[in-house]
């Protein structure tokens, strides 16, 4: 059998997710603003119809406000992801919905009841993205003055995925009885406090929600770092990465397949899935042309918030002309970007690095028909591996994926790589149909 | 005119919410359990078409659970409403939603963000319940031995709504632009920072969503205590509280009324809503009847499983049949419930006091038929004061609030004191057509 591609809408709650000034469009092709829920109606709904695995939703918690990021919207504002999900499964019936939630904010038990809810009300939809949060920003809306520093943060993490797993556990199978003919609705012996006292954390339980359909959210993680590998090869279901090419795809695979054999885990048990942004065209020279119109309306200040803002550091008082190698800068933001992109290029200017970034200029196999993009996308998964694709738009959401619908994903199923039916009822089912019920213990 | 009733549907979450046991019902009548989401589905719709004015949840964050609290289901399990809420949202049009949040669980930035994005998502429909919870239980899953002492806990809360009132209104009314003509999404001159540096809480701001149709939510609270009400007479548009008779409740109007105009704030803008648990049938004798059997299903043990938790104290190991003057009891729960049943019964036992405790033994002229019922609802509000009813369900919701909806409703609206169609689309309008737009500042 032809080994399947997982294929999910990837965004943000805000503007303009992963595509600089996509806020802008013709006015008279705009059904729903972004600021209305229909918008997020309207692209759920057509994701669904997309039989596309789920809808994921990164997320932070504000901070790095600067006056470009507000001018143009640089992933700004952002409302509340969990408080939209919750919606669009009332308006959805298969669709997976994934939230992100952050470890150093959410209280253990707060995020253990909220998740484990949200399976309720989803059936068993419900995906949870770990993130232990990174910038300062972010630490200054909540009281502290800086965040935790990176490995504390991770062991934090470590303790708080015990805890939570903890409360999910907490009642047994059979714990719930409902017994209306002996007034008896659960066995207190089989609801068992947790009474966890760790370093970080002490929560008493037992968790005040009845087991779910999953039992436990599926488990995603997108930690580039050592540490972040290492948490991810320990408790995610699935990883979400971005790489650049078949090799650093392949490099990543293996890197992740080892870190979990190191935790006694079925490497086979962890996808892998990788950002992407096609740009699909009923022709080459109509998508290039599409591609340049999206280009052309971003302005450098805008390109150098989003990237500044990505590296956790204001990159507005630089001379964006000069050498990066010539600024001296002490960055270690994610993935090392700078250093690499150094590396590439030893005379690379923040402002080509800005201008490249998240505007769709090195996506250049992915710009094109649905037969080249569908190619490209099968080319990917056999050279670099993993088990598919987080699709995140370029232009005004609902149009975005319904365009795909319309051209892409015909042309994926025709290939038998892409469903045309969705596998069961769970976000679980739909992501690894091998999965062990209580797969993140 | 004729004074206007607001009439709710009060609930929690949870399997029985104010009547023990009533999760117990002929199971050929129940067409959802309560685990599934259409359940409150059921009741949301059945509430807008009673034209209510909301669908109110009380919260609270675990904890206190023994063994007749599991058997019975005595407000355990309860999951989160927060997240309840948007999916109810997405399948009714006009009904107002409020949800419990609290003060000490809830970082002030988190809770700014999801009740802004959830004025958003209902269109101006969301309240919220300020609680600064109460219960050692709830503290234990927080990471806490104990709650803060009391008044520390409404001290705390009054900078609390500082700084959520300074995230709500960090945008100004004419900072979004959405201009897609220049390229200019909002105007970062009207975007503010609130730097907030207080005795408990350092938030920078500024909130990362726009201004919400109702700007802020519409603001409940149900404070008992001097300083709860105080607080209430404060911060509240709307006060929730519950009293025996008439006296008690003019009493508490005309408390509420002094406090208010202490802070300079008009008392009129301040409404006083009272719970209630009418019965209402096609006959006196029918509802005595169904009373009855209501009463005749609920275990001692689950009386006391219920008043314990309210009073914050596990009363298992007392001998419920001595006076409860000779226990030498040192609790001082909820209200000084202990202390007031003392005084007007020196003989009262547990036993007695919980058999009649959110069992509706007390509850005699609101069992009847729609008659009696509208004439005692007509009453208390002549005599007693106040704007209306929070109305919590003796049995099967989906059930008790149709026959409301058949029987009590119309009655109201007969009698012109109650809306037959919405006023406004949002809650604040349900609930108060002359509130300012910024009525909680």
């Amino acid at each position: 059998m032809i080994k399947q591609m997982h294929v999910t809408g990837f965004m943000i709650y805000c503007p303009a997710p992963h595509m600089i000034m996509s806020w802008v469009y013709p006015r008279e092709k705009i059904r729903h603003q972004w600021t209305d829920v229909e918008y997020w109606v309207e692209i759920a709904q057509t994701l669904e119809r997309g039989k596309m695995d789920m809808f994921f939703f990164a997320d932070g918690w504000g901070g790095g406000t600067n006056d470009a990021s507000v001018r143009y919207a640089i992933q700004f504002p952002a409302s509340d992801p969990v408080s939209l999900v919750p919606y669009l499964a009332a308006v959805t019936k298969k669709l997976g919905l994934a939230v992100t939630m952050s470890t150093t904010f959410y209280p253990p038990f707060m995020l253990a009841r909220k998740l484990a809810t949200l399976d309720h009300i989803t059936k068993g939809r419900i995906g949870w993205n770990i993130v232990t949060s990174v910038s300062r920003g972010e630490a200054r809306n909540f009281g502290m003055d800086d965040m935790p520093p990176h490995d504390e943060r991770y062991d934090r993490a470590d303790e708080y995925m015990e805890v939570v797993n903890k409360l999910w556990e907490s009642w047994d199978d059979d714990a719930l009885l409902m017994d209306m003919e002996n007034g008896i609705f659960a066995d207190p012996a089989k609801v068992h406090k947790i009474d966890h006292a760790g370093q970080y954390y002490n929560v008493q339980g037992p968790l005040t929600v009845t087991p779910s359909p999953q039992r436990k959210p599926y488990i995603f993680q997108a930690g580039a770092s050592e540490r972040g590998r290492d948490f991810a090869a320990r408790h995610a279901e699935c990883v979400f990465a971005v790489a650049n090419n078949t090799q650093q795809m392949r490099s990543f695979c293996d890197d992740i397949a080892t870190r979990a054999e190191k935790y006694g885990r079925d490497p086979g048990q962890i996808k892998i899935i990788w950002g992407a942004q096609p740009l699909v065209a009923h022709s080459h020279s109509e998508a290039l042309a599409r591609q340049q119109e999206i280009r052309a309306r971003i302005p450098i200040e805008a390109s150098l918030a989003l990237l500044g803002g990505h590296l956790n550091y204001n990159l507005n008082t630089l001379d964006i002309d000069l050498p990066i190698a010539d600024l001296n800068l002490k960055i270690t933001g994610i993935q090392g970007m700078l250093e690499a992109a150094v590396k590439v290029d030893p005379n690379v200017t923040l402002r080509k690095m800005a201008s490249t970034y998240l505007s769709g200029s090195d996506n250049g196999p992915m710009i094109g028909t649905a037969k080249q993009v569908a190619d490209h996308m099968v080319y990917l998964m056999e050279e670099g591996g993993g088990d598919g694709f987080q699709i995140t738009p370029s232009y005004y959401g609902p149009d975005y994926f319904a365009d795909l619908n319309q051209m892409l994903i015909p042309e994926l199923q025709r290939r038998g790589v892409f469903r045309t039916e969705y596998n069961g009822t769970t976000l679980r089912d739909y992501m690894n149909e091998d999965a062990p019920v209580r797969a993140a213990e």
